[in-house]
């Protein structure tokens, strides 16, 4: 079926193609891309869209001697497919041999291994000069999504470029659209590009010093090529404006751009989803819900997100009832973190909600503008702990990185009930900067201690008296705690205690000091996180020159890249089983 | 003699000053200044740039109704003498009164304690979203130099504060120079709208959508004064571009802007410094001299910094010496360690040379783009410890920040010959990302047992073998550990153990393992940065099941404001005798 494709396997073989078995190619790989899709979910927006700059990018320029890097990386399938991994693609049976990010482990026309919004750029300009640095003539391209200007760095990386004096190639893929609509000042100056077929005098790149072109339609396979032809090999900054449709070729996907921007296995001919699952209580969908209700009430709290409203569960409906009260910042968690604190020094009430991997990105500002000035807002961390995920997407650094800083409360509920407890009092309280790690597995409900504030000194819950031994069982992992208590006592006679710790940023030294007292001789902490630098390792610490014994449970300090939970816990022992015997062997029984 | 400076008190009555009379005020304010900062030292450049803007922002506007945002904020010297805190700058007994930045301890004027850069557009954004969701009418002002608009939070902001639609108005000082001269894209355009008085149509302002406006000279009272009416109550978003002389009306500065951005105590009449220190050696010039000899004989050698060459020892004159190996990125870290990693990847050897507290602006680089890629690059961490500084600059939090990063190899060397060992095996590796602790303290050297390379496992080094007690003492607290193991000995008759752990990120498991069996009945360890998330909490948790006590020593996670070393040392039990006491105590002596 597949005649064209059938004969591609590296980027050589473009190279004796026609103009027109070129195109024919395109739709072969759009077919095929489709069934795959559809068959294993992914990025399908960006993924349509770019397979006609993939197929010019390839034929024009000659990887792996001159470098593509791709921004995120989750626009690289089609750069996959004609990279040696078209199986991955076309046969069912190894759908799930490669990632949906570039990785060199897999080739060597992947240079990186990306993940995280708005980094090509620099990542090129380290290229370029290392190139320079020992007289190369390779090119060096960078692939830039229009959402990922919004980011700091992509602005950092095109300031140093459009400096170097050699060259650098920066494709910006333009589809009027990051995960969902685009909002800020340069898509002001995007569009006026687009309107004027980038003729407009008012032009960010060329201000900036960029050799600059405009390139109308993106799919259109001889229009891209032509573009790449002419800056192939020039010996300065240049910026291809490129503008391609996302879902390009699939009607479901063109339809509704933000819904398909990911998406799980779905049905081609219908685009219904696969796997129809029962609706799931999320902890993003009931936040969304508390938080237009109280949206509703007080105009003064603000929801903001970085690009990805959905994790804080506002769909397009529901932020179009809010207009004003939800602020979408662009992929610049710095910049939230502090418009939350002047939101907050001016009396308004900041909500910040976003994924535990891009936390990191905001490192720097939580400590100066947030958590130094003590402003009162209030930052949600999602989808953090253990998971099956890309080791670009890791929710197990959060708690070391937060939890070090002064003055920020981070905060671990074990239900929902005191998730809410713990988000109400945050949202009305003027003192502190508060966090809260919202549990990133399936929502849960138990009859919690709710306290009426969260302020320090740090309170924790005992939630089982026992002796011998204390778990304290952090946020996520109380249920695990559980299922410790649980086995101890049914299987050994042990009524241990279990402690619902509630806070991650400081240790209750009172309810500590005393458990010696209670026959205890082993404290076990259970984290879902990494142990290094954790809330473990203060407890180790508590106890340093006691002769209380700590073991700390948590993940190892590494990058993990897809492999299963089930494979983590045990590799971390962090089964209720491995636990137990380490407890045992701790106590010498 | 200051006839109109004496009425001065508060930013109102300089409403009721005939304009001819603010122009006296200024050069009274600067006669002063000059007086002032020759006693006190301090940031000399931008500060006496900045007198008539601060005076017209204070006439123009009202504060603290109106909220003024200084980015970074060691320009801030005129404010805060118009602001209520005159004495400060008039009356010697006052000098050291106030610190060098804003902060709201002082006044109402101040409404953030700022200290890193780019970061006032993004502050100041909030501050207009909490007026307009209550419905306020005052205006928001952020005055944001140059130098700033290289990091990527200041476009973020930009970006954002563009599409805010209602009033914020961004003060761009341009004094064309950020510490050293300005390097990258945007510089160009500034440059362009300097040389067209802001007339070209090539304008990033206007490309985000700004309303734009241009001053030809900032440092004309009535200049700056007419810009700043016209956008007063402005209900859009205004960028105002203002040309200012960096150390304006002091020739000295004037004339040598890199040297004098920031100076001691100097001699107004000769601008000698004060207190002529006899030559030290640094480690910033060591530096210097160790990599500009490797770089003559290796071109591939890249030294990087972000704004600051200094921290390298790069002088002017340096730099000129090595155009394409000496690379300024900007005010941008970010940016840099992703290029670091960039060049790695094409097999150059980039260095880059920063202070501790702006390691934590590239968290996210140093993890993804660096770490995650096993990119060989070298990051040397300056002005690490404690110190008697601003809470914005401390340099006691990049131990955890950078330690629980997996891949990152962080080393901490004890003496002059272990940091150049460290750094040369760094440069010639190919397969780790390495981190140097450069001591912060005067330089060392001592007979260290140097490794042939520094890769895992870590291997600690042990200086003296003893018994009961092992001491770990880590890179600058080296010298500290040695003055516990002097004083057990000398008093307590007691033989410790001493050991230098080099390595901040991993455990000699092997040489702890064996502690017990030499007699070792406790372990304590020294860090010069804060205790929790840092060293010795891995070293207690090793221990956390074993009879080993553990005692972690460090400074307490907390913002400390000029407050001495000695005081700090002595809050933190980090004197000998301190440490020795309670070493004492846990061994029940």
């Amino acid at each position: 079926m597949c005649k064209i494709l059938d004969k591609i396997n590296t980027p050589k073989d473009l190279k004796t193609l026609s103009e027109n078995e070129l195109v024919k190619l395109c739709g072969e790989i759009r077919e095929q891309m489709i069934v795959r899709l559809g068959a294993t979910g992914g990025h399908v927006g960006s993924n349509l869209g770019m397979i006609e700059a993939a197929v010019a990018l390839h034929y024009v320029f000659d990887s792996p001697a001159d470098k593509i890097i791709f921004d995120v990386s989750h626009q690289c399938y089609a750069h996959k497919l004609l990279t040696g991994r078209k199986a991955a693609y076309t046969d069912p049976d190894k759908f799930f041999s490669v990632s949906g990010f570039t990785n060199p482990d897999e080739s060597e026309h992947d240079i990186f291994s990306v993940g995280h919004t708005s980094t090509a750029i620099s990542l090129a300009c380290g290229l370029a000069k290392g190139r320079d640095l020992k007289g190369g003539k390779n090119n060096v391209i960078a692939v830039v999504g229009d959402g990922a200007l919004s980011g700091g760095e992509a602005f950092e990386g095109l300031n140093n470029a459009a400096a170097l004096g050699s060259n650098i190639i920066i494709v910006i893929n333009d589809n009027d659209m990051s995960i969902a609509e685009n909002h800020g000042g340069i898509y002001q100056n995007l569009r006026l590009l687009r309107e004027t077929e980038g003729k407009a005098d008012c032009n960010l790149f060329r201000a900036l010093g960029f050799d600059y072109s405009f390139v109308r339609d993106g799919n259109d396979l001889y229009n891209i090529m032509d573009a790449l032809k002419n800056v192939k090999g020039a010996a300065h900054p240049a910026v291809i404006h490129m503008c391609t449709v996302k879902g390009k070729g699939y009607r479901f996907a063109e339809a509704d751009r933000e819904n398909w921007h990911y998406m799980g296995p779905f049905d081609v001919d219908t685009g219904k989803p696969l796997h129809e699952k029962p609706p799931v209580e999320t902890y993003e969908a009931l936040t969304a819900l508390f938080l237009s209700d109280r949206m509703k009430k007080d105009p003064a709290i603000t929801a903001i997100t970085a690009g990805t409203p959905k994790v804080l569960g506002f769909g397009k409906e529901l932020r179009e009832q809010f207009p004003e009260q939800f602020v979408d910042v662009g992929i610049a968690e710095g910049h939230a973190v502090a418009m939350a604190s002047g939101i907050a020094k001016s009396g308004g009430k900041p909500v910040f909600g976003l994924s535990s991997s891009f936390l990191q990105r905001a490192y720097d500002q939580l400590s100066q503008d947030l958590a130094l000035n003590h402003s009162p807002a209030v930052i949600l961390v999602f989808f953090a702990g253990i998971a099956q995920g890309s080791q670009t997407h890791m929710g197990v650094f959060d708690i070391s990185l937060a939890m070090n800083i002064p003055n920020l409360i981070y905060l671990a509920p074990s239900c929902k009930e005191e998730y809410f407890s713990m988000l109400d009092w945050g949202l009305n309280q003027k003192k502190h900067p508060v966090m809260i790690r919202v549990p990133g597995v399936e929502t849960s409900s138990r009859d919690a201690a709710l306290l009426s504030e969260y302020a320090y000194p740090a309170r924790y819950e005992i939630v089982k008296q026992g002796t011998i031994v204390a778990i304290l069982a952090l946020g996520n992992f109380f249920a695990l705690g559980e299922g410790v208590y649980e086995k101890l006592k049914e299987e050994y006679g042990i009524h241990a205690t279990l402690i619902n710790p509630r806070y991650i940023s400081a240790v209750d030294e009172e309810m500590l000091q005393a458990l010696p007292g209670h026959g205890h001789r082993l404290v076990v902490t259970l984290e879902d996180g990494v142990t290094d630098g954790g809330f473990g390792e203060k407890i180790a610490r508590f106890y340093g020159s006691s002769s209380m014994k700590v073991l700390n449970f948590g993940a190892k300090k590494e990058f993990v890249n897809h492999v299963t939970v089930e494979e983590q816990y045990n590799r971390y022992h962090l089964t209720a089983t491995q636990i137990v015997s380490d407890i045992l062997n701790a106590l010498g029984i």
